[in-house]
């Protein structure tokens, strides 16, 4: 019989059990409801609503089977339903009428949302730190790459040259945008729920500050019906961890196309990828492509989550407990990405003399022969046909722009100069990139320092 | 060393053994892999592709490894990434040299897409029998409902009074559909892939005819490139899926909705209903609501597999590997939905008077009183104005359309005749409907027994 | 030919230019558009990058541009694609050389970039403000109700008694926390992105901060590729709104039920309602159920925008042209709910006699029952059991719980005692749970006037 | 007044309307939602439901409305609501009376239900007209591509040589899976609905039969609840399109690698490619892009669609009025892409040298080598091994496979023979898959002729 079976005159199916449990993966809470019980009971203790003898025994006993179930030795069964049931259960097996004290003035919604904000808050801050292994990581190849040109791509083609520090960069600056969401999200949701109750509150004395200080909260939730009932903050991160997933699913993108025999930009170690079991030559990017497909379940965890709460009505209704599921397996994921991305990262070799000819082709020094137009007087958009026609012009005649002669040039643009000849190298290209945040080699190597005065201070 | 790793001269860290493994979800797929690993290999005896004594050793060997891993005697290894490898492994490890010859003319690339083919054979056929089980409780509720008469809702506000029966037919009828598209779903995805080998498939002498009798195909596949590139069929399947759990969704909030104090339309077997951790008086309809909630795995899985296909390159690309855990977690949360919904439903008690007094607000039969003064010739549109202006009038002056006197009635309605005072009582309402589909009790009778029919022929 | 097309041979052809056309659609950017030619041409005058002269004749055309599109009289044409394009050419045709001027040191995809945050800017502080006009209405609406006792509910099953305006002071938190979402993601967006160029900044001795200071945005952008290849902040903004409308769909979904014959606590104006072509009764609460419908293309809005970035690569791809739909429907969805839903619920008439009624069955109570053992010293378990076992005997003997006599209570709790008798009123356990957040009269009135106080300065 | 406002005090506001308004989307039904009225006015005629005189009156005003609306000059207003509403006003304005007969027997409700299959079963045949003619585009470039050899990729790596035609019939075989999962879905909902009424049937002695005949529906639906509540075929049509969608972007995905400078494998017309505003030597797949980028919208749709119909009671819920857009936008963008699609395939340039090159690479025939090695009796994991070994053997000394010398090749693979040095072309590859659905040559020539057969049939 369950514990809140009084009223029952006949007991759950044991198909209904296995259908309704969720100790098969609410049990990972176990630390995170003990805590909040832990301060519970002592609250219920110093406010005199259980006898303080109560309170501290049922604090030392969940000390132990905290201990108890962090060594696998708590069996689990789906009768019991939760990791809450189990937990009392074995309070009340060894204290008898003591234990029974434990859930005075508390109801397992306001419980849950507890424990999960408790482990939630944890596991952000583990993913925080996790993404800065994986910044430092960029950062410090980056730095290694301070010198390497290759091409930057828009829609795929060669567009203009770019430092590869600059490219790296630019997802240290999209990492670091997830991390600021998922601090905000944190915020949001670091907020004490317990003392809800089922959804009203409770009519004993109970004392939510107590709890709150004890369990390290800014705040107490301000309405007991809002805290059981919501589940915004599960939406949150998990758009949080979705839009994370998606810039790993970019650089993964860029990682695999740079590997592919076509482009050869950079070599993975052997140990961050595998081979084929038919095909003897092969070796795959496969974490790159792990990572990227792993973007699905991220997606899809967060399609889940909001729609489980699509229409439902208040307060509490127990597809909330469908929240789980989704929201660990979002993070395991994230976790699993930062457990091997960063040494990838780390490890990867890049060949500055392949990327560097990718990147030698005049043609992407067009625009910086169309603002040197620009600097002469001539209106950029009439520099951009002039350019435009230019680069017909060596295709039509199969010639390469930094092979023609000035006079060659000038029958096409009578404003062409000599220094204009000079424009078609890609370190020439960069150099000249000075604006602030573009990809001149002193802006990038000061967004370099920057980060890593920056990441210093975070880790 | 994996088995492809003549060419590699260092191991994948163990991290990266962690991230890419999936021996932790497809080990389900053992038996499927060994069915497959027999089929190829009797296929590589008979053409002579291996000797005849190789395929025969082979394949008494995949017998006990069949065995053994059902009796939960083969330890699994991230090591030794999936199900594939640990089979091949276990083989080339009793048989030596007669082992290593299984895996001719095949690559992981088509076996996998092999081993899901058979899996999800084997699945759909199982929900289709459960959907079946649901659509014959649903018809035997109907039956024992046949003149249990509760209003119709539309916007969830009274609309006209239906049959309970006619209510629990128009599931049935949605079951069908779906069960509809797991079939034309098994039908496409019912041909063999195995034999396309990696993707252009192979140099020896296969006989991919052979193959396709002895698992029973159809079809074979025409194109080695699509066999192993496309997924197109877990998309499909997952979406089948989700509609159906969308069908599920509405059912349980129907069925929340009855049981709630306010409707008291049904009441569930306590066997189906959970209680309150707080609150000793609570019986809540938790399998219908777990099962709404479950909506929302099924459409995350869906959105996770459609993202994880998306811009792939062909052909088959790591990322591929993603599809077992939503396919696997679908169809199970559909087994599970099957698991207790036939009986949830069976043994659900309806309660024909509280249903029948819900649908005698003399309101639900404003419509009938509109197409009794259509057939007195009076065009609907006007028809229905009058009875707009009736049903304000009643609204005005505090009176039950069925309390006024004929008198009043023709005070606004002119062609009001004494017949018409007798169409308020949903008995009538429902007894004129006699259109085809309609909610009339022939009309309801004869679909009971067409269903019984059909179903009974399916099971 | 367009004014990109110096080095092509030939024309789009009509159908392509059908399908990649974005003016139908991005028009609606062109005041944010000349916002940020106008800052940009006022910076190329005043570093000298063109002529002063130039700078002030585009500015003053620009104007006249605005003007002319606002009031309806520019022709759009796919043949010119988008807004920019727009815009330019008719620079061009008036000024001539002094408007082809106007892009220089600039791509399309950093002034679309620095458009749709401009754009999203106004937008979001305008569905900021709707949202504060919706939870204005709520707490008046709360006020009002001060008084008004409904049962709370969980899993749809009446619970605890608790205030209307503790009901509806829950969706004002939620509300809160959605424009804390709004809030933070348009300061991670706030930031200038004009300046990157295509990918790489520019060759030409452009002030950026210049163009800050003039569009009013806290910070530069740090890095010209991240700036104009991500769209993580269209993520997050679609995310947010998503949210919002979950929360709009719960409170739909209670209005829904409330507006019910079943539940009948609320009446809805007509003005906010609408009626049946058939049947001439109906009268139904459309807003409510259009806007948990909603629901749907919020969510749909975030997968496709999730989608479109999935596994791009660096930097800039047109799939990017696509962030602009699902952002403008997400935000006009959210200013159309907002632009019914704070009346209709001013509007909303409450029937706190029905609400009271469905709150006066005795067992709601038993919670308060419970708790008052617990008082006695009684462990809360045990008291739940002895609870429980009260609402069994009562149900199999047909009793109400405020009925039973002192004695049969206690035949059952032997501890109960006679004050006990006295907690079966939903104002009794109203009353008794001022705990903080609870629904009891002081904390709900104290909450509603710091809701008024935090409000008033919000506006 | 609304038509349905007989009963109601007061009108609709007119944010509201506004609100609620679907006749800006759903006017695209006039003709299907005509078609259907003349049937069912001929039906209400031909029973004697109303006049014959009435019944030919209605159809004659609803086919001069037909035209009006073509030639535009109906004015449509959101304070008619929607396309039904606008249609009746116009007929019962000309005809007074006679049209206030058509809307007898009838809601909205299978109104709408039924004009939405009509409209789909129409836009179905469209799309897979289309298809059709993108798979004849394909057949075509794979027959012009017939001897042209191009590396098979899987994880973007070169895994062995295939045809180009073979890859492209890859896509062909996808697009054939998505015609029938569209033809399936529209055998699903080719039902008549029309006659169920608001949900409960109708009173009047309606003949179904004779309007499915008149407007040619295979069948006619068996429950009157169902065929108003559900948009399961919405959700399933939906599905089919992202799944299409999703080939399409792995389509587009291929041709933007094969466009890039890296892979230069094919050249896109210029008049299917863009420029830039900065860069003047670009030319982009935007197409491509774009279409892949469209994937967003297509699984955008589909989860919007399955989130409406999440959770609804049964039946029809005002919330289905959100089933058009979705519906309308992805049929759209199929039909958009198909408008550009199959030309951009035909006249798509192959560089048939640049492909065979990058299929050279003697690693590509390293399976052949085992395979050799098998025929000589080897198992073939041994094989795989030993080919494994040569590879690295090759790496380390810095040699191409096909370089060696047979001794060289013997030190690492004893049994290795003359022969087998004949292995190293792509040639040889190709002609050597003869494997039923391999890339061989007769394979593929005999698959191509199959395709023209089946293609020209569909046509």
């Amino acid at each position: 019989m369950a514990l809140w079976g009084g009223r029952f005159s006949q007991d759950a199916k044991s198909c209904v059990q296995e259908y309704t449990e969720s100790i098969s993966f609410d049990k990972r809470l176990f630390r995170h409801d003990i805590a909040g019980s832990k301060a519970h009971a002592a609250m219920l203790g110093a406010t005199g609503i259980i006898p303080k003898k109560s309170s501290r025994a049922i604090i030392a006993e969940l000390g132990k089977i905290e201990k108890m179930i962090a060594e696998g030795k708590m069996e689990f069964s789906s009768a019991l339903e939760d990791i809450h049931m189990h937990i009392e259960t074995e309070l009340i097996r060894v204290l008898g009428n003591e234990g029974a004290r434990v859930h005075t003035a508390r109801s397992r919604n306001d419980q849950v949302a507890l424990d999960i904000r408790l482990y939630l808050r944890d596991a952000v801050d583990s993913i925080v730190e996790g993404i800065v292994r994986l910044q430092k990581a960029l950062v410090d190849q980056a730095y290694a790459n301070r010198k390497t040109i290759l091409p930057g791509f828009t829609h795929l083609q060669h567009a203009q040259p770019v430092l590869f520090a600059h490219h790296l960069l630019a997802y240290v600056e999209q990492f670091d945008r997830d991390i600021g969401r998922l601090k905000d999200c944190k915020a949001r949701f670091n907020v004490l729920p317990l003392g809800s109750g089922a959804l009203a509150g409770t009519t004993l004395p109970i004392d939510r500050e107590f709890v709150r200080e004890a369990l390290n909260f800014p705040e107490v939730s301000r309405n007991s019906m809002d805290s059981v009932a919501d589940r915004d903050f599960a939406c949150e991160l998990l758009s949080a961890l979705a839009i994370f997933s998606m810039h790993i699913s970019r650089l993964s993108e860029d990682i695999i196309l740079w590997m592919s025999q076509e482009f050869s930009f950079i070599e993975l170690s052997d140990a961050f990828c595998t081979g084929s079991s038919l095909m003897p030559q092969k070796k795959n990017p496969d974490i790159a492509e792990i990572s990227r497909g792993k973007t699905g379940r991220m997606y899809g965890n967060l399609t889940a989550m909001l729609t489980i709460c699509k229409g439902l009505p208040m307060t509490y209704n127990r597809d909330l407990q469908e929240d789980k599921e989704p929201l660990f397996d979002s993070l395991d994921t994230a976790e699993g990405i930062l457990s091997v991305y960063p040494e990838m990262i780390a490890t990867m070799k890049t060949k500055p003399e392949k990327m560097l000819q990718a990147a030698t082709d005049p043609g992407l020094m067009a625009t910086d022969l169309a603002e040197a137009l620009v600097k002469k007087g001539i209106p950029f958009r009439n520099a951009h046909h002039m350019v435009g026609a230019l680069v017909r012009y060596c295709g039509e005649n199969a010639k390469a722009m930094d092979k023609l002669s000035l006079e060659e040039m000038q029958s096409v643009i009578p404003d062409a100069d000599a220094d204009m000849l000079k424009l078609f190298s890609p370190l020439s290209a960069v150099t000249l990139r000075e604006s602030y945040g573009g990809t001149g080699f002193k802006q990038v190597a000061s967004q370099i320092s920057a980060w890593k005065k920056r990441l210093g201070k975070k880790a």
